[in-house]
Order: C-alpha cells, then sequence, then structure tokens
C-alpha cells in the first residue's frame, strides 16, 4: 500500500468551495482519515491511486483550487509530528474506548 | 538538509486566527515556501527543525489549531503531485523571467 498526504486548498467561502471539499472529503475518507480540514491521510494501492487521482482532478477546480498528493515516508508514524487538536486515529492499533 | 512539510489546521474567521496564520507563514518562508494558503515546504537542518518547532509551537493555539510537520520523502519532486493553481517555485532551477 502506498500512504498518501492529500493537501486541499479551496476557497471555503462560496457554496461552491464547501461543496468540493466535501466531494473531496468523501473521496478521500474512503481510503484514510480527514487529519484537518483540507488535509487526509490515505493508505492506496497503485489501481487505487489511480481511481483516487481521477476522481479528485474531477472534483477539483483547476482555475481556483490547488490540490497536491505527497506520497509519504514508511513508517509514517517515525515521520510524523503532531501538535495541537490532532483528529488522527491509528485505526492499526487496539481501540479502547 | 530535511525537507518538510508543515500544514497547519487554523479558524480564518477570527482576526486573531489570520493573525497566527500570517506569524506561521512567516516563520515558514523564512526556510522555504508556502504551496497553498496553509501548507509550506520548507528545508532545515538539524538544528534549524528545532528552532523552526519551538517558533510554531509558541505561535499556535494548541486548544483551537492544528499543526503536522510531516518528513517528506526525497527528492521531493518525485513524491509530489500537484494540479490546478500551483504555487510552487523551484528555487534549485534557473529562473526564467
Amino acid at each position: 500500500m502506498i500512504d498518501l498526504l492529500v493537501c486541499y486548498d479551496v476557497g471555503t467561502t462560496t457554496e461552491a468551495g464547501r461543496r468540493r471539499l466535501r466531494r473531496v472529503a468523501k473521496v478521500c475518507v474512503a481510503h484514510g482519515q480527514r487529519v484537518q480540514n483540507s488535509v487526509f491521510e490515505v493508505s492506496v494501492s497503485d489501481v487505487q491511486l489511480l481511481t483516487l487521482r481521477g476522481k479528485l482532478l474531477e472534483i477539483i477546480d483547476p482555475t481556483e483550487d490547488s490540490i497536491r498528493i505527497y506520497r509519504l515516508r514508511q513508517p509514517r508514524e517515525k515521520h510524523v509530528e503532531a501538535y495541537g487538536q490532532d483528529k488522527y486515529v491509528d485505526f492499526s492499533e487496539p481501540l479502547i474506548l
């Protein structure tokens, strides 16, 4: 699996922008999780990456938005630091509720 | 040098949030560039990373904001895809104006 970070820059001052963000979030969350309002960590296979990229490019408005997809270093938890309000949940660890 | 991605999630609906974003931007841009409204690519030494992290943690409001720092894979240009409005400028290449 490939660990990716998807960063989406969209104007959320318009309803159309907010709608695009919701759609991008839906596509990304199917393969991972939302770690910030418009930043997503996803894990995909090579084939899923093709589909994911295609869907994202269908949703965004290239004249207004920016989307950046980074391949993360593995293991991801060794290469990320999070401060403040951390929304990440490690689903590969046992969840204690 | 260490290539980092700094993702900052801050509410920009308040003047205080916008001010924190401006301050985070200033600190990050000293070591790199702003690639999205609240996403920065920076290159730092081990020592600069300590200073950068310290400054960022001084600026953010941990009860409201989220900041995530990813170590990027190198060479960075092989592991990032950008679509739409791309603000990145490769300063290591000759600039043709």
